[in-house]
């Protein structure tokens, strides 16, 4: 199965469909089932003690699983997240950019499956994990 | 176990240290284990298609264990989230405003666990479910 | 909606279709969305320190949402569970049976989600809650 | 970090202190924060129409991730599960063992991550994915 999207559709896809959050995200790379977003860190983000925001973390791992899907299965706007678990392991690194990883575990007809992991770029042990599952909307 | 801070009491908290996110946030009830919080809906927390967004229903559910913790130990920012599990169950009523209700299923000296279901305002079926685990940090 | 399957029929499914797990459940109430299942604890589910083993909880809160799908729809040997978030919250008491309760949060035509909350007999603090996703078959 | 338990010591704690389980394990491989454990599939592990049951996969991913941490701090018979999130993906493949491997992703004082993959053996789409946290006991 090969990829549809490349980083340049998948962003171009995401300004489009997405215009409030696309800015946050930058698409590091696309293979087959795997995507890396980065997100440039920004006041706005954090919390209290310079932590990134736990809903900031959900929207990066929610995005980089949706990427993923897209990226197999061509541009669907209506694939919905169904499930995630997540797991906030470390603080993440002062003034570090963060880089997602999706590895998609499942890639069905009617359900996807992705696990992500985030790291504070440069520092090997993960901040944090997560798996989601998407609804994927019928063709056509 | 009684209540160490009421909803005025947690508005207060929630705006000192949260500045950046207090406003979307309207403390409705709280009582022994159990909080109640309002999330009034504006564009900037809607998709594509009218649905809230994921992150913003994380944020809520998230918040809201986070102040049902505080109402039963008192004010302590550096309490942390380490595991979220949530299920998106269907798509909030257009133009309504979020309810999400925690109720504490555990408050132990080291972990917190706090059961949550989210509902548009109005309608019986629920939205969303979250389960979260907050790490307390020790006192003093 | 109506309940189309009571606590004989379901136990008569459950030993036709599961004879090598129906003896350890005993379901205790089935009403609309909502079913109680009581694992009679033996020795053969504890583990070191007299505590009912994980998989003997896991398999408590699948086989009580299972049920409460059944309920609702009818007997569908091929359900099968996708998801499963559970957290384990307290030591179960000695000598108590568990008592577990389903409550179906969301019962579509293609997913159900039903919340666990497990209990030892007599004990208002709950051992242990679980969330399950089951896939539900295409009729006929 | 060095490991203080290699397979053979950890055989032999699993047998001691879990007497009624270890006959279905076999540890694989013993690395760094890195474990295989190898169910022999049996026919009571089976549901209708030839399926592992749920229970015996989470029973597979919790037992792998507790030997995971036991090969790190040494042998400590109380660790507790005290969250999962499992994901079902497919059908296990007729006849063939399980593999489960963990990775450790967080291995703190108070608390252990790992994330573990279930294959059939000899097939490259994994089965299952599980997430489990342990609360390691205080030292001495």
């Amino acid at each position: 199965m090969s990829v549809r999207m490349d980083a340049t559709a998948l962003a171009a896809f995401l300004e489009r469909e997405f215009p409030q959050v696309h800015s946050d995200f930058v698409i590091e790379r696309v293979a087959e089932r795997e995507v890396t977003v980065r997100l440039a860190v920004e006041t706005r983000h954090l919390r209290p003690g310079g932590t990134v925001s736990g809903p900031t973390m959900f929207s990066l791992a929610d995005v980089t699983v949706y990427l993923a899907v897209l990226a197999m299965i061509g541009p669907r706007a209506l694939a919905v997240t169904t499930n995630c678990s997540i797991d906030f392991m470390r603080k993440p690194a002062n003034g570090a950019d963060l880089l997602a990883t999706c590895r998609l575990l499942k890639l069905g007809r009617l359900l996807a499956v992705g696990d992500v992991l985030i790291h504070s770029e440069g520092v090997p042990d993960p901040v944090a994990r997560a798996t989601l599952t998407y609804a994927i909307p019928p063709e056509g």
